[in-house]
C-alpha cells in the first residue's frame, strides 16, 4: 500500500501557553524541534528500545546548535516510578543544566509522563517538547498536559499538570512500533469515537484494515482528530473538574486490570478496550445502549486486535481496587458511561450491584 | 512587656486563586482554617518538635468535622528530601485519599515546602494550608507559592510553584521558637527593607528590641508588611521572570554557604544575612552603596543577633557551587545588589574579579 504524504499542524491552546502538534512523516526530528527549544541546554529522555531506533539522528542534529544530554531509561510501565524520575533528575545535576534547560521526550506514554513530570518539577518547571514514538501516546499524550509516575499503590498517583512547548508526532516511527502496540494505541482512537463522533466510529469501522497495514495518511488523519477531539475538551477543562473526565472512558475498569495485574502485562490500551466494554454492558444495564451497540463496540476492537473481556479478578477485589481511583468523589464511586454511542457522561446513577455484576467475571 | 492583640488578613492574588493570610495570636488553629477545607479528608504533615506543641489541639478540633490523618516527619532541612515526600504519599494511599484532601503544613519552612510539593504532585494537585510556626516561614513561605525539596547537588531544585488555600500565621508560636530561629526569621525581615523600603528599615531599627522580646503585636506588624511586599511583587511576576527574583537578595551568597557547609547547620536565615553583607559589599564595591550602607547593614543584622560574615570557604569552591544557582542565565552568574538602601536591581554588572574578591574569605 503505498502511503501519500501526510504533514498539518493542530494549534492547542492551555492556560498557560499554546503549543503546535506537528503530524508528520519522515521528518528530521532535530530540525523539527529545534526552533521551539529557547535555551541551550537539551536533555534528551529516551528509553533502551527506542533509542537505537531514533536517539542517534536527533542527538547529532540538536549537538549542532545545542549542549546536548541523554538519558536512557528501561523500557517498560513497571520503571514509571520515582527512581526513573531520581535518575533525570541526576543527569540534570550533573550537566549542572539549570532553568534554560528543554527536556525532550523521545518515545511512548511512559517516557513522555515521566519526562514531563521531571520538567514540571526540576527548578519549579523547565520547558519540555514530546515524540510520541507511539500510537497512543500520539493521541493520548500528546495534548492535556498530564505527566506523572506511578505509586507502588495506584497507577499516575503522583503527578502534575504540564504543557509541552510542541509535540512532533511523526507517523514513521510508527512502522517500528510492534503489532500489539498498535492495538493499544488504536483502543484510544476508538475511545474518541465511542465518547464523542458516533460518524467517526463509521470512519474507523472502514477505515481501521489501512490503519492495521500502517497507512501513514490515514494514521496521521486519525492522530489529528483525536488530538483536535482532546483538545477541544482540555481547553474548557486544563485540570479536569468535569467535561475532561470523560475522556477517562473504559480507564476506570482499565486500571482495575492493570493495578491487578501489574502494571505492563496487560498494555494501557488493552485494559482500556476491555474496561470499555464492561462500561458499555453496564450502560446497556442502564437501559442507555441497545445490545447492537455494545456488540458493534466489541467488533471494532476485535477488528483492531484488542481484547474485549477482562482477566479474572474477584468482584471484591475489583471493587477495592476501583476505591484508589481518582474518579472517586466523597467515596461513591463515579464512572464513565455512554447515553449513546458518540454520547458519554460522567454518572452515579447505577446501582452498586449492577457495577458488582459488571465487575464478576464472565459477565462481559 | 505587654503585647496588644494583633489580628488581620491580607488577601494574596494569585494567577490561580486569590487567597487570605489570616495574621492573629492564641488562635483556634482548627477552627480557623476549617472554612478553607473543601472536602472531608485532611492530612495534617508536621515535624516531631512542633508536634509536641501544637498538634494535639489542631488534630481534635479537625476530626470533629473531617476525616484526618497525620504524618509526623524528623524536624530539620536534611529531612527536606524524596524519602520525606514518599512518607506523606505513603500516608496519603494507605487512607485511601483523594483528590478530595485537604493536606495541612504545621511547621516552619522546611514541613511548608514538603507538604507543598506533596500537594502539588498528589494526583496531579490538591489543596493545602499553611499554619507557618516560625517567623521565617511567615514572613517568607506564606506568599508565593514556592514548593519543593532539596536534590544531594542542589537546594530547592525539584519542586512545583503552588498556591495555599490560606495561611494561618499564629504569632503566639514564636513564643515556643528557639532565640536562634527567631533571628533566622528576622534576616528575612530586614531582606525586605534593605530591597525595597528604607523606611522600614528605619522602622526595625527602632522596633527590633520589641521583636526579639517577642512582642507579639509588633511581631504581627512585621508578618504583615512583609507578606504585603511579597504579594505585590509575586502578583506581578509569578513565574519568577524578573521581579521577583529580587527576593532573593542575599540568597545566591547564602546558598553558597548553605550548601557548603551541609543543610541544616547554618540556619537558612543566617546563611542569608552573611549573604545580605556580601552583597552589600559588592554593590559598594559598584559605588552604589556607600561604607555608611554597609555599615549600617551589618548593624541591623547584628541587632537581631545574625552572623555578617560567611564561614571560611576557598574561592574557587564558591565560585563552583554558585554556577549550580537558578539564577543562573546561560552561564553568566547574576546577582541581586542594592543600587541603594531600599533599592534592588538583578544584575550583571560586576567583574568577574569583584565577585572573586567578596567570596575570598576575610574580605566581608
Amino acid at each position: 500500500m503505498v502511503s501519500s504524504l501526510f504533514n498539518d499542524t493542530l494549534l492547542v491552546n492551555t492556560q498557560s501557553h499554546d503549543y503546535p502538534i506537528i503530524i508528520t512523516q519522515n521528518s528530521d526530528m532535530g530540525a523539527q524541534i529545534a526552533p521551539y527549544i529557547r535555551g541551550k541546554q537539551v536533555l534528551i529522555v529516551t528509553n533502551d528500545t527506542v533509542a537505537p531506533l531514533y536517539l542517534e539522528p536527533l542527538q547529532t542534529t540538536l549537538s549542532h546548535d545545542f549542549d546536548v544530554a541523554v538519558c536512557v531509561l528501561p523500557d517498560g510501565e513497571q520503571y514509571k516510578n520515582q527512581d526513573s524520575i531520581n535518575q533525570i533528575y541526576d543527569v540534570l545535576m550533573t550537566h549542572h543544566f539549570n532553568r534554560d534547560v528543554t527536556l525532550v521526550a523521545l518515545g511512548g506514554g511512559v517516557v513522555g509522563d515521566m519526562t514531563g513530570f521531571a520538567a514540571a518539577s526540576f527548578m519549579r518547571g523547565v520547558d519540555f517538547i514530546q515524540i510520541p514514538t507511539t500510537l497512543l501516546s500520539q493521541v493520548d499524550s500528546s495534548v492535556g498536559g498530564k505527566t506523572g509516575i506511578n505509586h507502588p499503590k495506584g497507577k499516575n498517583m503522583i503527578g502534575a499538570f504540564w504543557q509541552p512547548r510542541m509535540v512532533l508526532a511523526d507517523m514513521s516511527t510508527l512502522t517500528t512500533l510492534p503489532a500489539r502496540e498498535l492495538s493499544a494505541g488504536l483502543a484510544e482512537v476508538i475511545k474518541y469515537a465511542l465518547i464523542m463522533d458516533a460518524d467517526f466510529l463509521t470512519w474507523l469501522e472502514e477505515k481501521l484494515p489501512a490503519m492495521m497495514a500502517l497507512d501513514l495518511a490515514v494514521l496521521g488523519e486519525a492522530v489529528k482528530r483525536c488530538c483536535s477531539y482532546k483538545a477541544k475538551v482540555v481547553a474548557q477543562d486544563e485540570r479536569e473538574a468535569g467535561q475532561r473526565a470523560l475522556l477517562n472512558f473504559g480507564h476506570t475498569f482499565g486500571h482495575v486490570i492493570e493495578t491487578h495485574e501489574g502494571y505492563g502485562n496487560w498494555l494501557h490500551g488493552e485494559a482500556v478496550a476491555a474496561g470499555m466494554v464492561q462500561a458499555a454492558v453496564l450502560s446497556e444495564m442502564l437501559g442507555w445502549l441497545n445490545q447492537s451497540d455494545v456488540i458493534r463496540i466489541k467488533n471494532v476492537l476485535a477488528q483492531a486486535n484488542l481484547p474485549t473481556t477482562p482477566p479474572l479478578i474477584a468482584t471484591e477485589t475489583a471493587l477495592g481496587l476501583m476505591g484508589h481511583d481518582k474518579k472517586v468523589k466523597r467515596g461513591q464511586i463515579r464512572l464513565i458511561l455512554l447515553k449513546s454511542l458518540g454520547e458519554a457522561v460522567l454518572t452515579t446513577e447505577f446501582a452498586t450491584e449492577q457495577l458488582r455484576d459488571v465487575l464478576t467475571p464472565a459477565t462481559c
